[in-house]
């Protein structure tokens, strides 16, 4: 008994095995996974008969020692000297080790306990890999990190997808992305980003909607198209990298396989109408694409995607319209290819003359007065400037293949989904 | 004039002085700052009429050669070939490079010319930096990032200081913090964080309260109240150090001179009533510390400080109650010292045990039907767990000795201020 690494290990209960006079415990560590295996009679007394009262996702606290081994596993196991019940557990509502998935409305009820489950820790794993990767690549790019309000006054884009929040005895407003205000810091620093927490309140049920969704806010002055095309594909290369990196067990856990991508390819708003068109789709010139226009167009897609211009009238007004060309404007769609593929950002250049601009807000029928520090911050020396938004759980779900995007929130938010 | 680096930058002209046949234009680019020197007689007749008609603000294009200098301040000039005005500006209405700071509100009005203030910028890099030096130091501890929802149905702390949401037909509020959900995660991930926005619908017209900020949020499993210490006092270390290293630039302009603190101090609730009561607050054993009494307490240390168990009754429901003194609970405050001191955060340990929670939420007058899925949750095999929320704006207000918490915010959010 004396051989092996002494250890205390803490863990859930994951299963218990029970074959006469050995029992196998397998304990879900914050980190992994640990088998504890316990022999009648070479272990004291009280300790066997412990085990007998123990019971999936009780919490315990393990001391004994690491020994390799052929037969087990994981390549090692725990020969305990002491077993404690730091917390115990009835029967788990949701099988966190069954074969079958339980349903979506289970699973969410007892997110608690499904989020423990080892794939779905994965996907959080991933997850944080993303956030970090997708800073990290921006920093060394030259970006500055900073935050802009969540709480405004003005209904951005028309107001209609606006959560209203009751801020003391007025009317305010939960902030789609920080456009405005990321537009206003290009002029002062250059490079700016912000990750981010955003709000739609679309009634959107679709497999890519979710009404509080992070955003990877990103905007940098002198830039033209070419440049926010090869910064956007450099960053998601540089985060399916670093996942590969470090989420190995992760990926092989949710049997998924990453690669960067070789290139990216760029079709034009015709060209994608026309593989809609051939698809059986009727779609006219002018009309923006609905999700399942998206859906079909993706999956033509094996590399992820650019449409570099759309019809300036399907344009929010900040987009910039193209000078020799002004029925179109440089709004830049972002897609992610093939089967679990789904728009990943929407951006492009930004328009920076105020009196376009303002032009721009009574064409979409909006008042200009409700934009005036917005349109006023435009009359001193204002850089010409482009950036993007870029969906946290729609890149999540293209990379990890997942079916549907609340996947990809611990805690999702949808129309019908405000709990827990 | 064929000597020098040949350059092209960009830049807002900062200021214009002009003597006789020489004028100097000081640039403001994106990174820092370039004088150009510009002779009459040495450059193109157009060129030195061009300079006639620049203005502050004026953002340019400048093309010409970097040479060394003796003579000017920068130790070095751009002798420019031909400058083109990219965006013209009227003068702007506040002076960004005058020896008196404008009002506050004037300030705020014009917060997008305000950014542009080399030393307004500087605090936002420096900011930048915390919050990549937060999290390096977290991912570095083995703490694995989330995010949690923004939008709740249950009313956490009360209810008095959330923001109401109309989410769709429903009622929601604006979480104060992550915190029910961070603890179901810390059973899952045993150590977790988030840094994101947070809201408190306060009527406090302080220096120290924003009703938007950002919070780094913790939660470990398995710690003692020295762990939570020991780590917070790191992790703000931590980003002390990586601001001197990467912020000197910014430091001198603000005349801040950062050093990592060697040690931190613990004092108890009683002896902080003593030192208040020294100083003349009339305050009674399990009364809590408002404003006047934080910032008299603060300014006794040279050192950040922990009050490391506050009277139970002064407690969120979700603190652990002190097993050996239970008129007592293990919250514990950490406290930034000094003439710019304030609270930087609050943690502790956190009770797990669903009766005991249940007992609590109800003597909260609260009803602990409204937590049901919290409550569920710790049945289920629950660790020992606990963690704190540190403001991102208050430890920055403590580094850089900002008069007001309002500036380390780009858009700061107050009872009065939800505009720009």
């Amino acid at each position: 008994m004396a051989e092996g690494k002494p250890v205390t290990i803490y863990g859930h209960v994951a299963t218990i095995r029970r074959k006469g006079k050995i029992a196998f415990i397998l304990l879900r560590t914050f980190e992994g996974e640990e088998q504890v295996t316990i022999k009648k009679g070479l272990v004291p007394e009280e300790l066997w008969s412990l085990v007998e009262e123990l019971g999936r996702e009780y919490f315990i606290k393990v001391q004994g020692r690491l020994v390799e081994s052929k037969i087990a596993r994981l390549g090692r196991e725990i020969i305990p000297e002491s077993i404690e019940v730091v917390s115990p557990s009835p029967p788990p509502p949701i099988d966190l080790y069954g074969k079958v998935e339980a349903e979506w409305p289970t699973r969410l009820k007892y997110r608690y306990l499904d989020i423990r489950r080892p794939k779905v820790k994965a996907i959080f794993k991933v997850r944080s890999t993303l956030m970090k990767a997708a800073r990290e690549f921006l920093y060394k790019e030259g970006f500055v990190e900073l935050n802009f309000p969540i709480i405004i006054a003005t209904a951005t884009e028309g107001g209609a997808e606006l959560f209203p929040v009751q801020y003391f005895d007025r009317q305010a407003f939960l902030a789609q992305s920080g456009q405005l205000y990321k537009q206003s810091a290009v002029a002062a620093f250059g490079k700016v980003f912000s990750i981010a927490p955003s709000f739609r309140a679309e009634k959107s049920r679709t497999r890519k909607h979710l009404t509080e969704f992070w955003q990877i806010d990103v905007e940098a002055a002198l830039v033209e198209p070419k440049d926010l095309m090869d910064l956007q594909f450099r960053l998601v290369n540089y985060i399916v990298e670093k996942i590969i990196e470090e989420n190995e067990k992760e990926l092989e856990l949710l049997g998924v396989k990453l690669e960067p991508w070789q290139s990216y390819q760029v079709i034009t708003y015709e060209e994608a109408l026309e593989i809609l068109r051939r698809k059986g789709f009727n779609i006219e010139w002018g009309e923006d694409f609905g999700a399942d226009e998206e859906r079909a167009l993706v999956k033509e897609f094996e590399e992820p995607f650019f449409i570099p211009e759309f019809p300036k009238d399907i344009t929010a007004f900040y987009y910039m319209v193209n000078r020799s060309n002004p029925k179109m404007a440089h709004r830049i769609d972002f897609m992610g290819p093939g089967e679990y593929g789904v728009e990943w950002s929407s951006g492009g250049l930004r328009e920076h003359d105020p009196e376009r601009l303002t032009q721009r807000i009574m064409e979409a029928g909006m008042r200009p007065e409700s934009f005036s520090w917005y349109l006023d911050m435009f009359k001193y020396g204002f850089p010409p400037h482009g950036g993007f938004g870029m969906g946290v759980e729609r890149l999540l779900q293209t990379l990890l293949k997942l079916e549907k995007i609340h996947e990809a929130a611990l805690y999702p938010r949808t129309p019908d989904i405000l709990e827990p």
